[in-house]
């Protein structure tokens, strides 16, 4: 683990909770969970950046992606390398430090700190594995409002995320529609589609495929699935790229060779390129987490949570909205991202909506995107003016 | 294996081949493949529909794609089930049995009888296993104009076929171009894209995860890596299939359960299916033969194979051709099949291009699109008509 980080031991320091960044909620009552399970007491892993402002309205809280973590700024502890926010946060940046207090936690059910399946099962005394509860999107974000109160923020200035941060984000204006002062859900959607949930199927009979998974037990037992959950990763990181992406950063160019192998070597740049994207996502990420949040994503369909009806979702919403789609994104491509700004519209929501050209696929949220700094600084510096945060 | 086909006994009879449809060539001298090794002798197991007329000029050669085999018609000799392609051919259909003769043979490298990894490496009299020579699509299409002059067909009213089978019918056409008379390339593509490459890449290194693969001699150890071919087969069934046809067949619908499961079965009817598609697949694909063709379809790079030109590729083009592609094919998109006809167009080739509307993905080839029937149906005539086939 790193060394904590100054703003944060500050934080610590001014709430009582404990130095590394841990809070632990539901320790007096256990959680209940969407499937009617109760969790309890559970660890939450976050870091903050920034300065909470006195009256505690400047807050902004980043929800990561499915494979992210709370390390939005590096150095990661595990990786050593940035973190996966960089372009997003940080003095002056459109999540402008010197303005906001910037808080990431680690979801539940992750593997970087808040409780999970690698946690320790009080009962019997061993680590979960696949006796962990199923958990949901909205158990998740239950987890960060606790997180939330422990900080005594009523309100946050902002809920920011791509992908399963914007799920995150979305389940949020919904069940907690006074908590949001402004939303921005990125390249997410209402509900997992057919095709996201066949892929995530893949990804997990990958990892439970792996004799070294063991039913689950492998951190007992001491084995790790690292074949399986490679491929898991392989066959994610291809939806996440465009195809014209992964034909303008590879196409058909060979890895460190004049002419094809005739073997069954990394011959193509694009095959080395996801074998070690494979290779080092099982450095930092737990077979178990995967198969969680996975499952979690698949079940996320916040109508169903609403008798069917999205606008029936955000009837209370108070919150100002902005949703981001990518051009190239196929994963949640913008029709997802305009069923939810209908819905919005349908309760005359505050809402802004943009499609972002790009060809980036639908990683563009965590890369190098000018328009979407452009616009994103735009939204949040009108909602700051709104919200009495700047003149 | 069933019961020899009575126009295929008739057939072999004719040409003094063996009663079960094996062919063997390069039986005098080996072949030369495109690696440079050689391979020889080589068994290509075949089947027959219709009769071939005096002077052999109704002969349709109709090529299978990665997973199919010689049984465009059923019933096939491991499942029981019906043919690949029986909405295409028989009489009356596309390719009439009344008018055609018809051939399929299992490519070079599969595992349906053809000379394969699972054949028995005659130098150490075990099966190949991954001691077999990686092969190409030119050395699969060497090989069935090697079937033809066993035949004694010099030139084919029609060589036709989807996907890989698309890939064999443009490499025919370009190597042999005085071979075909028309040339109908269904869904395919001159080059395989680094996506296609990338998600084949996750598919073997699932196989190869396997450790009942065995570094490929599970045939010889009596292990069968099922589960990593499942995994491979489930991650490959999703690109065959479109977004719109995933959501239109599955939805988010739930699996015999009235509610979400909070546990890792298969809740969803998508997970049921890939299930389904994975776990029947492995009882009648060799798991070295996946990875044989898997890499023959990735090396395919037709332009590369004449000084880097497409156009040099069909230089001597002598066909008719017509291409097909589906709008809702993101394996294959319409862009690839024009970069063909471009080139096609460059030599002046006889040529048309249909882009058929489709929401059923890369699939559709294989189903029921009278579209597809009605254009072939017509094309088919007219060429027939042009070689005499008709009055």
């Amino acid at each position: 683990m790193t060394e904590t980080e100054p703003a944060l031991r500050a934080t610590n320091e001014a709430f009582g909770l404990s130095a590394d960044g841990i809070a632990v909620i539901a320790d007096d009552e256990p959680l209940r969970l969407s499937s009617g399970a109760t969790l309890g007491p559970i660890e939450v892993a976050y870091q903050t950046w920034g300065t909470l402002n006195d009256d505690k309205s400047n807050a902004v809280l980043v929800c990561h992606a499915l494979t992210g973590d709370q390390y939005v700024l590096g150095p990661h502890p595990l990786t050593g390398r940035g973190g996966w926010w960089e372009t997003m946060l940080g003095a002056g940046k459109v999540l402008d430090t010197d303005k906001y207090f910037v808080i990431c936690a680690n979801v539940l059910g992750g593997c970087m700190g808040s409780t999970g399946p690698g946690s320790t099962n009080p009962a019997t005394g061993k680590p979960y594995g696949i006796d962990f509860p199923v958990i949901t999107i909205k158990d998740m974000v239950h987890v960060q409002v606790r997180l939330l109160d422990r900080l005594g923020i009523d309100q946050l200035f902002c809920a920011i995320g791509g992908s399963m941060g914007g799920m995150q984000v979305l389940q949020l204006a919904a069940d907690y529609p006074e908590r949001v002062f402004s939303a921005v859900p990125i390249a997410a959607a209402a509900r997992h589609s057919a095709q996201n949930i066949a892929f995530h199927e893949v990804g997990r009979q990958a990892i439970m495929a792996d004799p070294d998974w063991n039913g689950g037990r492998f951190l007992e037992l001491n084995t790790l699935p690292e074949r399986g959950l490679a491929v898991a990763r392989m066959a994610a990181h291809i939806t996440y790229l465009s195809e014209t992406a992964l034909h303008l950063k590879f196409g058909r160019d060979l890895q460190d060779r004049a002419d094809l192998s005739y073997a069954f070597d990394a011959d193509f740049q694009v095959e080395s390129y996801l074998r070690y994207q494979g290779a080092s996502f099982v450095n930092r990420f737990d077979a178990n987490s995967y198969l969680y949040i996975t499952r979690a994503m698949d079940y996320f369909d916040l109508a169903a949570e609403y008798d069917g009806s999205l606008t029936n979702a955000f009837r209370n919403a108070q919150s100002r909205f902005c949703l981001v789609s990518f051009t190239s994104d196929w994963l949640y491509p913008t029709a997802e991202s305009r069923e939810v700004v209908r819905a919005l519209n349908a309760v005359a929501a505050n809402v802004s909506f943009i499609e972002i050209e790009s060809d980036k696929g639908h990683d563009a949220f965590l890369l190098d995107e000018p328009d979407l700094f452009r616009i994103l600084g735009g939204f949040l510096n009108g909602a700051a003016r709104h919200r009495g945060l700047v003149d």
